[in-house]
């Protein structure tokens, strides 16, 4: 498995290294390196910093500058673009992979690799391209497909972060689907429920099916499944209470 | 399946708005809904309109400026949020779905449903979480999970983008690897090659089959594939030729 570096060249807005770097670090990604930088992109006041959030305080200020020919020299290199050739006529721009099929790749190979973001403007040229190894790009609307600097580096890491990360802030959990033993306690109260109040006694079996139906969808959680089951006892009680009294003024 | 609508809620920087509405048009996203917007967010010589590329034709000036109440009584809502809880324990933030569950939930329902983003520094509040029907989070390092408003954004629409768009820019290949017949030519070639280059007769067969792996992982268009195969016949006249030249000088 690899985890690439992340190249940035001839950047125009020092803004789109800033949220180049913070995708970095929010996506486990630590090195980035810089062809031709806008000026201020290492002044800690400059636009740069300002967009880095917290990756102004190491993949930030750890980038290095270096060129094309070091990366070709030194790294597998994968230059995304968003424009690729119709077809395998030319080869400059064929075949791409997508984001999804880059991670696939560096999973099973370890290697140097960089990612290669070109400029705001045109993105790499057909040269910088042709000295590459691999081609990458973002499917996008056919109306639209050019995509921002910044966000098309977000796009890409987040499709990768699985070579980079070793932990989400997320809970590693898989719905946490409360025990079958207390779904069926809740079926048995809805059934209750249904003849504390009446519901015709020919619907009752379809009226069920469909409880399980709906909460067979919803994955209730062992929390939610017992607050559901304390709510359905007291509405028995209630519309047991309610009937009786009911019946009294009858 | 649903086409989600996008709202923002008080987002503090025009420029994240503006992004998410070329993100919305990068992955054919057309409803922006925004809750106590930016001052200037509709002035064409504004921040907003300098981040949305194309989109300042469309997806931004549409924007509507509704409530969150709007968005509660009218939208089935997917609040987006960095952090959820740890467990079932509390319900406001949990459970909660990453960008591709939430993908194949919209995909196989038909309705109206908004994804809700909020607020640059804190959110959605727990009070704004509370009336939502669903709730959405992104993976990230558990280091640094807190990912900029316009990038998160980015990142969940390109996660639905099959819900929106028809058409990518992308051709519609699946890698157009050349025929066989091509393909077994180029062996063909190799294997005389090896001959007239007096690659040892022992190896031969081995070294046929470590051509067989490299470029059966290769995939070789037609194109690439007849570049080969003309430069391999070459190749071998010239070694051919080169032996015979050496031949008479011995």
């Amino acid at each position: 498995m690899t985890v690439p570096a992340v190249a940035v060249v001839d950047a125009q807005t020092p803004g789109n290294v800033g949220t180049i770097a913070r995708a970095m670090k929010n996506f486990g990604f630590d090195d980035l390196l810089l062809v031709d930088p806008p000026e201020d992109v290492h002044d800690p006041d400059g636009e740069a910093y300002g967009f880095a959030g917290h990756a102004r305080e190491d993949v930030l200020p750890n980038a290095e500058v270096v060129t094309v020919d070091h990366l070709v020299e030194n790294y597998y290199t994968i230059g995304m673009t968003a424009i690729t050739n119709e077809d395998s006529r030319r080869h400059v721009r064929f075949p791409f992979s997508t984001p999804g099929e880059i991670r696939e790749d560096l999973g099973g190979v370890e290697t140097d690799a960089v990612l290669v973001f070109g400029r705001e403007d045109v993105g790499l040229t057909n040269e910088e391209l042709a000295q590459l190894d691999a081609i990458g790009a973002i499917p996008a609307s056919a109306e639209y497909p050019v995509l921002n600097l910044g966000q098309a580096a977000t796009i890409t890491l987040y499709e990768l972060r699985e070579l980079a990360m070793d932990e989400t802030q997320l809970p590693d959990v898989e719905g946490e689907r409360a025990d079958e033993a207390q779904i069926e306690r809740l079926y048995d109260q809805w059934d209750l429920l249904l003849e504390a109040v009446d519901h015709p006694e020919e619907k009752r079996a379809k009226t069920m099916r469909m409880f399980r139906r709906i909460f067979g969808r919803a994955h209730l959680t062992e929390r939610e499944a017992i607050t559901m089951l304390g709510i359905l006892r007291r509405a028995r009680t209630f519309a047991g209470g309610d009937r009786s009294t009911e019946a009294k003024k009858h």
